[in-house]
């Protein structure tokens, strides 16, 4: 019996066309990552489930998702005392494992796991899909890649410079101008202190997060509901919305954290990264911006996002740096700085601005017809030549009608057909026909294959 | 509170080395498969259980691993009426996403979902990781990689040439000597139809599928008590045992095979087969193998199995002819011929032979040493310089002892050390030690490159 097909919402296929340009996404990223000496690992799908709850927040443990136990998950389980709206305490107990949330959490569980394998600092990076149960909707999936490059183990700020060279070079590459801002966690704290109020922080940080999206008479509103008095908030709006060059940014922070070793660390910080990229000729700009703040708790120094110049679409590149990723399983004082390119944005952008080069979405160089099995003998015979040059070529395999093979041909991008008759099978030559100027001529094998390698 | 690390049973970290190796031979598949035209494409890692259910047999279901629905997947459950027993009753209402099994009901799922913007024939590869619950066992996990390529919509042979092409092609680059064997499903239907026994046909081939397991008396006392009599055995063992080249081999047949028309027909596409495989140096045997029969039930033609000459490991690779992938979706008449390389064997085939190029597990050509701010503010100089000529470094991030950068670099497998002192620093020269042979010089830019280069 017949049955109706598809694949689970949120989740999607990719056709040779979409992986063509997929793959120039990963591979460029990929290449600029071996550049900088990061090494690939790969981790499994499913984690144990206790290595994943409680990481992401409570939101966030609801939207893992669970694998149910092989065989009788049910076995021990008394069903007569299960009350059916604590589905949450059945499923601790019929699941162990889950997939993937993020690749952070699954880095911190290798690198405890092989602490005694790995040297130190650690440059790994990891492409792999990660899977979570949220709401569908355009742009969001609940299956989509994350490419992250993290070094663990390592104070130093040349990290954070050679970060912004990955950046610039990874978009370079792709022909995306973009803003690359950075800022730093300690600033921030800088901030709190100098209004003696280091308690709000996490609320400072949380509303100035949100300066590009509702304006700062909101932002202003946000953090006077939180307890911020009017003279508190005057004394760091003028920090967060500081203007002018890095150098001029740089140095009104001095002065104004003179007194707060915090926020004096954080420029400094933000300092020396820029002294170490002097040499280094940027192609896109480097903004200090003290209003990027990225939600996430656990960054403690430098912070980077990376927003499109030429297509509106958000963050498509972030990442900062954090003190204790381990220290959850058991391994404590172990730093890091981390970067995480979003593939699926990039794509978006690419595509908008028709980026993509022309070569991606092509992976044939020449077709040969099928004239007969006498002919597709010689066909085969030249294919195989061409294929040990490293010229990837299809024989149609059917004596089809021409129009119909020409049609494949076509539809496929596949630039150059080559005809093999009677006559050429008699003088060994070709028929080459360029599909896209239509022009057609008789030529050698040599001539073959100048034509298709050039 | 710290807790233990670990990852379920059956699952794997792979480490930089590792990842290195693997992805020299996803590589070198890719690279042959792309060669023949054949073009990527990826499905999500969750299906639908209704996609995948009823398609790997009752066994397979078991095996399949089960995602529990999100949010309170409890609802509308009567627990009362639960009998805790019929575990798979309540899988059945409490899931409806699986992890893929396979590549093969993926792929045919994803063919009727989107025939309508497929070019046929369609000539696809796929490598990516299944899921399956079986018993953890040395070389059995429970995730790992499948490498298929399969056309699907045509009938040509030509197809079952370039399988055979393509098998030699990916071992000669391997370094790894094998033994391709081809068989045709339709002999062993001329055999069963040859004794008036087809009804036994599936018993035949499960039997002649142990042969080289367990020989040819136990395969004679599995078929008999399978209901064969001794002379309808003697008229096939014949057959079975077959010697000789395959021209001998081929000749006989069509002797025996005179008035069946099925058994003809399989042996005159073997014989096509290897009239298209003519021109085609092969490096490796090709040897029809008439007690080849492959346990899957739905192959129709050709069918393929690959050994390793120089280690003892089971088939690292096979493939055949099905007539009806699709069917079981709607979509009848559809043919096509496939083949899948076992990645997880050929690592261990090539780590036995110690047959990885070196190169594999060496991801950074040169490591600076880093004698303090002023010398690295050179030495990232230098860095992006290469870089941007696509040689791959590392810039030691910290100023520590040179003992302890050393180890780092030879830990690393580093081939070249660069160090840049004060002397350096004032003549812009670098010291570069080979770390290999010891061998220590002072070199300029232009040297430096020449040497990380060649």
């Amino acid at each position: 019996m017949s049955q109706k097909v598809g694949i689970p919402k949120g989740t999607r296929d990719f056709t040779p066309v979409e992986m063509g340009r997929r793959n120039y996404i990963f591979n460029t990223i990929k290449e600029v990552y071996r550049l900088y000496g990061f090494e690939p690992i790969e981790t499994p799908a499913m984690e144990l489930l206790s290595t994943l709850l409680g990481k992401y927040g409570e939101e966030g443990d609801k939207l893992l998702f669970r694998i149910l136990n092989s065989g009788n998950f049910l076995q021990g389980v008394d069903l007569a005392k299960l009350d059916p709206n604590k589905f949450q305490e059945l499923s601790g107990v019929i699941c162990e494992k889950g997939l993937r949330y993020d690749l952070t959490v699954p880095l911190a569980r290798f690198v405890v796991q092989h602490r005694d394998e790995i040297i130190f600092p650690f440059r790994r990076y990891q492409i792999q899909p990660v899977w979570r149960a949220d709401r569908p909707q355009k742009g969001r999936y609940r299956e989509f890649y994350q490419c992250d490059a993290d070094v663990i183990g390592s104070d130093s700020l040349i990290h954070e410079a050679e970060i912004v060279m990955m950046i610039d070079e990874v978009f370079s590459r792709f022909g995306v101008r973009v803003e690359i801002k950075i800022n730093n966690r300690k600033i921030l704290s800088g901030m709190a202190n100098r209004i003696n109020r280091p308690d709000l922080l996490t609320d400072i940080t949380i509303g100035i997060d949100k300066l590009e999206k509702i304006g700062i008479d909101n932002v202003k509103t946000e953090l006077l509901n939180k307890g911020l008095t009017e003279q508190e908030f005057q004394t760091i709006k003028p920090i967060i919305l500081l203007q002018g060059s890095n150098e001029e940014k740089l140095r009104a922070m001095s002065v104004m954290f003179e007194a707060d070793a915090e926020g004096k660390k954080g420029v400094e910080e933000l300092q020396q990264v820029l002294d170490i990229l002097r040499t280094y000729e940027l192609k896109n700009q480097l903004q200090i911006d003290l209003s990027l703040a990225r939600g996430l708790n656990y960054y403690t120094g430098c912070i980077f996002e990376v927003k499109a110049l030429d297509v509106s679409i958000g963050s498509i590149c972030g990442g900062g740096r954090y003190d204790n990723l381990t220290g959850v399983f058991g391994m404590p004082g172990v730093p890091g700085v981390g970067i995480s390119f979003g593939a699926d944005r990039i794509y978006d952008v690419l595509e908008q601005l028709n980026s993509f080069p022309e070569s991606v979405s092509r992976s044939v160089q020449a077709m040969f017809v099928n004239f007969g099995a006498n002919e597709v003998i010689f066909a085969v015979e030249t294919a195989t030549r061409l294929r040990r040059m490293g010229v990837a070529v299809d024989v149609y395999p059917e004596n089809a009608k021409l129009k119909k093979q020409l049609n494949y041909a076509d539809a496929k991008n596949i630039p150059f057909v080559i005809f093999i008759g009677d006559q050429e099978l008699k003088t060994r030559s070709y028929g080459l026909k360029n599909m896209v100027t239509g022009e057609q001529q008789t030529v050698s094998f040599e001539q073959l294959v100048s034509k298709l390698t050039q």
